[in-house]
């Protein structure tokens, strides 16, 4: 994933726990089985670009949806206070929003599980970026990716562009969160939010845990039309990319026609044959086995066959997403009502965490 | 003043208005007598500096007790999360607030007539910051004031110092002030929000007035040291700066020692002769007399003797004011109280306000 995801999948499916964590034990059932569950607070967030992509879906939120049953405490946000440091079109936001709340409940977040939010609802958020603006220094900014990524195609961004990795720090530390699930071009924005705990910690006494990288060793998914890039919301061919709502047709479409090499048999060797290479991980990802597995299993077919293969698989695992997401898009009533859920269920974790904020800077 | 003052004094007390207002007809009583009273939303802020000096007074706190009889609404805010652009001590910044209340109080602010608030407690101020600060270019505040004076004692400041104009055209069109007293170094500041106002309105459609300059016309307070420079709160020299609560023996003590020059004779003369001049100001200031009417009246003086007369025009004008600063000083309850009373009705305008913007910019 990402903090936040923009429009591009950052794999992370499964974790790499750089830190020793605490856990503690329950009791399941009846049973005198013990399992370890770590102690801790989840945050992430995803920017509201609609319906995301198969990249967007293996990459970061089954993530989410695994994350749920590991921790204790886990808050998903539809970032939209971060999506308009880029222009935005009003209706087509708003839209956008409800799209990636649609999907991802269809993906499998549990919002009563997880607090399932959507950030502009939690005045909080900005509150505390001020705070911490206030604690760093402009040059601390200058060489963040985000900055340097984005500006450098407008030149010159807007100051929200610019200060997007204070308000992520915002985000983590609102909710006193432990553990953020990271893609690798994330670190140095999750480096800021450790930075600035320790800053505040320091200048006001220990008050906010430092949160920990959850970073993924998933491979990333790749576009059909140009396996070196990633797969992308943004890309200008349409066949690069698979929506979670293209039909089965649509689906086998693009896998037909999606770049391979003049090679006929089915390997795995992301560096010379990068094509049948992201196929062959597509195939791995969305039916649960491993690449070896699938691999194996491809033995004698051609790339063609194999396409048809891999197609049908993507199909069978998307395709009940599809539905869902085309059910809940329907009752926009109940996706309003579902953010108004989460947005109250997250104030209630960051009102209190603000409030002590306030007394320890001194405004109150 | 200032938007916000920065415990330097801002004279405006006679403002030159600069747009011809708006204004609407009231009948007086049961008489015939027709007023024009502007309509309008004033909006100044002040930064919780703690006790204000007799510049600050002068300068800018005479000025917003009269702007309340002048417009049909007006506001005061103590900018806190401005004051945290500088290093802060949370325990002194919080009896700094309160002091900055009791002293505004004191002054003449009516917290019937004005709302009188705490910039902090109202959330809506750093969430329409967020919001503005995606429509400003990070080139556009480069060379502001705010930013050019701190960040080059300090090399180079932080984020919150940078975006601090941000904030302030936040403070403004929150409420969708029309007039903004503001002193001649504010100007730019006050440029910002006016061009805030204009690119939101076009990229949203109209919403914000944009918000006009009432300039001072009044000549500011300097040291009683350095006639050359304005009187400030940070001056290292204790008998530079006269507190509203000095003591009437600390009163004549500095005005005594005030630097003047080798010439006897009491004149008005800023250029050639700051001193006494500065003098003569305050002496004007204080006792509700012109220039011209203090100097005659001085006439056969010598400047000591003129020290004494300026020293017990300024005893009689701040004692009343002292007495009442230290009776609400010891008071917290009530100040407190009136800051969350002032802050409520703060955000009965602010709410629905940033309820609207959210909407226009596509969040719900």
């Amino acid at each position: 994933m990402a903090l936040p995801i923009r429009s591009k999948a950052r794999s992370f499916f499964r974790f790499i726990l750089r830190d020793r964590l605490r856990t503690r034990r329950f009791c399941a059932g009846g049973s005198a089985k013990v399992q370890e569950v770590p102690v801790g607070r989840v945050f992430s967030g995803i920017q509201p670009t609609g319906v995301p992509h198969l990249g967007n879906f293996l990459g970061a939120l089954q993530s989410w949806v695994a994350l749920q049953g590991q921790y204790d405490s886990v808050l998903y946000s539809i970032v939209d206070l971060h999506s308009i440091t880029q222009p935005q079109d009003p209706r087509l936001l708003r839209q956008n929003v409800l799209d990636m709340a649609a999907s991802l409940l269809a993906c499998g977040i549990d919002p009563e599980r997880s607090i399932l939010f959507q950030q502009s609802q939690v005045s909080e958020h900005a509150e505390l970026s001020w705070i911490l603006g206030c604690l760093t220094s402009m040059p601390r900014l200058r060489h963040l990716p985000q900055w340097k990524m984005k500006s450098k195609q407008k030149n010159e961004g807007s100051v929200g562009l610019y200060t997007y990795p204070v308000l992520q720090a915002a985000d983590i530390l609102l909710y006193k969160s432990t553990h953020v699930p990271v893609g690798e071009d994330q670190v140095q924005h999750l480096e800021l939010a450790q930075d600035l705990a320790r800053i505040f910690n320091k200048q006001f006494g220990e008050f906010f845990p430092e949160p920990r990288a959850l970073l993924s060793s998933t491979r990333k998914v790749k576009s059909l039309r140009d396996p070196s890039s990633k797969m992308s919301k943004s890309d200008p061919q349409n066949l690069a990319t698979i929506s979670l709502t293209d039909s089965p047709d649509d689906i086998v479409f693009k896998i037909r026609r999606a770049v391979t090499d003049f090679t006929s048999e089915v390997t795995f060797d992301p560096e010379g044959r990068p094509g049948v290479s992201n196929l062959v991980s597509v195939h791995a990802a969305v039916s649960g086995q491993t690449v070896e597995g699938v691999v194996r299993q491809a033995r004698g077919l051609d790339t063609g066959q194999y396409k048809q293969v891999v197609a049908e698989a993507v199909v069978q695992r998307l395709e009940p997403l599809r539905r869902e997401i085309l059910r809940l898009r329907a009752d926009r009533g109940y996706l309003e009502s579902l953010l108004v859920h989460g947005a109250r269920r997250a104030r209630a974790l960051a009102s209190p965490v603000l409030i002590e904020v306030r007394r320890l800077v001194g405004f109150c």
